[in-house]
């Protein structure tokens, strides 16, 4: 358990990812922490982040959905081994299944909390759930298939 | 039949969306078109869409689905209607679940090319599946179900 966000750990050469990764300056580069049992994420989207006026668009949602879960897998599989974090060699998912429901339109406005538990970690496998959450209300629900990324496309390995 | 993009026929205060809004200059603004009972939807991903390095980032692929499957609901819905697309009142669909199945790594410097089909019209609702290809692999499938806008977040209502 530690205050430092998952993503601090990515090694540089993973840390470009446009959702999570620190070093894409074009980037949305969210923050997980744990919080208990849950990782929390919390983003506040931009005024350009817009769907129909006044509401998220919900590809922003999909994506904050989409990294803090990859970002909470690999926190995870890092527990589930007894592992430190960010201790190498590097733990880094990467996403094979997204599902998003959409409950009630997001504000605009508000700062996004994304809640996220761990349902399943099975050898390279991690399944997370997620909620969504603006101004205490659930907009949206989500459920992750995390894969750990195969040793041939980790940058190190090419 | 057209090839004026579906997204060029909304109206102006509908046209902000982050995904596929015209008017939102920092957007993605992808185009869609029917291709026989396919639509079709092209973008090139920037440079800094990346997830780990060469790969196009998730949240990208989600969002080029999302948009691009409410775009169709909407064709599909005026042609259900028998009526010209972009004719007043606007029919204009939001997503109520994203499905997103990522195959393989799909390659940043490709032209990707979203493919959808429409599954379903039923009512206010439209299920949408796709494919998503890079240099002609598929790379990813989606199943968007969209609904249409309830009148009260139309922005001409509020």
């Amino acid at each position: 358990m530690t205050s430092k966000a998952f993503q601090d750990f990515y090694p540089d050469d993973l840390s470009h990812c446009y959702g999570c990764g620190r070093l894409n300056d074009h980037g949305l580069q969210i923050k997980s922490c744990w919080e208990g049992d849950e990782a929390v994420c919390t983003y506040k989207p931009r005024a350009y982040h817009t769907a129909i006026p006044g509401y998220v668009y919900g590809g922003l949602i999909a994506s904050l959905i989409d990294c803090h879960s990859t970002g909470t897998a690999s926190a995870a599989a890092y527990r589930e081994a007894g592992r430190e974090m960010g201790s190498a060699p590097a733990l880094r998912f990467l996403t094979a299944a997204l599902h998003v429901n959409y409950l009630k339109p997001t504000p605009l406005d508000a700062t996004l909390e994304v809640r996220a538990t761990v349902k399943e970690v099975k050898g390279r496998k991690v399944v997370v759930t997620s909620r969504l959450l603006a101004e205490g209300q659930v907009c949206a629900t989500g459920e992750v298939v995390a894969v750990q990324v195969p040793e041939d496309l980790m940058p190190a390995a090419r």
